[in-house]
């Protein structure tokens, strides 16, 4: 409360310093632009960087525990013979899950970065994330095409493809709005709440379908003898409760509202003189 | 972001007039408590009907596809006998799925009724919702026990177990901060955030634990009809892709900025009163 509380009274001296805010106002004089350029300075919160390490180390483990699970009881990767589907998980773990989440941490990283500079790094890790969930999606149709085995049939599959098209769709519309110069600065502020809850939501629904694939495979394999507390079940089991906590400790840092990063001034001058120009607001009359 | 904007404006337009605000501002003197007045206005946001609507029709959906499934394809439900098992995906669903997730969205449905009011019915609702799920949880075990079955060996059930202990936890620490008069303003106002996070959270793992349900349940019965596309099998893949559907409506609820309930006027000058008067703050120096 009380950083939400911060949050928004820096944003409402921007309201009513305008653009002089970030340059000419005077601390001792002015409460609100006090209030803003306290904002600006921007220290790294320090649970945050606590947290951040925590979900590294989560998502670390989680990829390392993958590796051990696939190693220990399913013989390891391969691209050519049947090991080519255990390709499938790992993949789907480093992309889509691991490398998906620190894309959305990248904000709360940077904090200090330019804005550019922080875009770029979100979109190279989406892409780096999508290459690597693409292999992953093809190792699994290719074994299947080699096995025989129906494609797309499982509750699995259907929260995989989806979140997967989503996944493709958010990043080539996040791409057009934010990183291509095209897009308006009225429309990218519209447009950004809904590009942050989708984002959330498809990192959720990723991490849903890799505890639904891991059940899958646990089945598949050990059918009743799961309930006999074998080895493999108790390594799954775990690394399903690791995917859940990685998941949780991303959405506390994404959700945290004085985490948020804070607007850099220039930033927001830009801004303001972007939005008076184009849609002939003055910042004083909002 | 406009929305968020309007928010910011109303709470720093509070710090700025204090208590007086709420009785004695003039809109047409001070633009801070004009903004302030109009937040306590709070008429309801256009959209936030349509998705409540919309959300009341996916979750009833949820609970009928699920009564359908267990009726059409699992024979029925009953207390004794096998189909003793069904009373507990039919409680989970209702319970922890339906009016835990109608609970979390009571204060955003309920914007202009008196704050007590609204967090007896949400206290209320979950109440509910744990009778139901706890009868659900019964079952299972009871239908084990008969059985023969092991208890607690698969992710469904360590997933479903840990969000039961930590419902029940968030519950009785919900209970004793904001529904117990021991609670100081100052403590509330730490503790609220995270309530709200872990709230959601809960919710979140409770939906995750009912698709690890579903899947096992249809793994169980089908085996490798499963990929044959047998008509239980799509009807589960719906109702799991219903169940993602219903959480992430929620999800979306809750955190739109500008759908968030606006505190009242009385709820201000109360809290500022006994902020003032626990901390000895005043509230113009915040």
């Amino acid at each position: 409360m009380l950083g939400r509380k911060s949050h928004a009274e820096g944003k409402v001296a921007v309201d009513f310093c305008g653009q002089a805010e970030a340059t000419s106002c005077h601390p001792s004089v002015d409460s609100g632009c006090r209030l803003s350029m306290e904002s600006h300075a921007s220290p790294r919160p320090g649970g945050l960087s606590y947290c951040v390490a925590f979900s590294q180390l989560l998502g670390l483990t989680v990829v390392a525990v993958t590796g051990a699970w696939l190693g220990l009881y399913r013989g390891g990767i391969a691209w050519e013979s049947a090991l080519q589907f255990n390709v499938h998980p790992l993949c789907m773990v480093i992309g889509l899950i691991f490398l998906q989440g620190d894309a959305l941490l990248v904000y709360r990283v940077f904090r200090n970065e330019a804005k550019r500079t922080t875009k770029i790094l979100h979109g190279l890790l989406h892409g780096f994330a999508f290459i690597i969930a693409l292999v992953g999606l093809v190792a699994v149709f290719d074994y299947h095409r080699k096995k025989g085995y129906a494609d797309l049939y499982s509750l699995h599959s259907w929260c995989g493809i989806l979140a997967f098209v989503l996944y493709v769709v958010q990043w080539l519309v996040g791409f057009s709005f934010f990183l291509f110069p095209g897009a308006s600065f009225s429309l990218r502020s519209r447009y950004r709440p809904l590009h942050i809850f989708f984002g959330a939501s498809i990192f959720l629904l990723s991490v849903g379908t890799a505890l639904l694939g891991l059940k899958e495979a646990l089945l598949f394999k050990l059918g009743t003898k799961y309930s006999m507390f074998e080895p493999e079940g108790v390594l799954a089991n775990v690394l399903g409760l690791l995917l859940a906590g990685f998941a949780l400790v991303v959405l506390y840092i994404l959700t945290r509202t004085e985490w948020k990063r804070p607007p850099q001034a220039e930033e927001q001058a830009l801004s303001m003189d972007f939005k008076t120009l184009t849609e002939g607001d003055s910042p004083s009359s909002q």
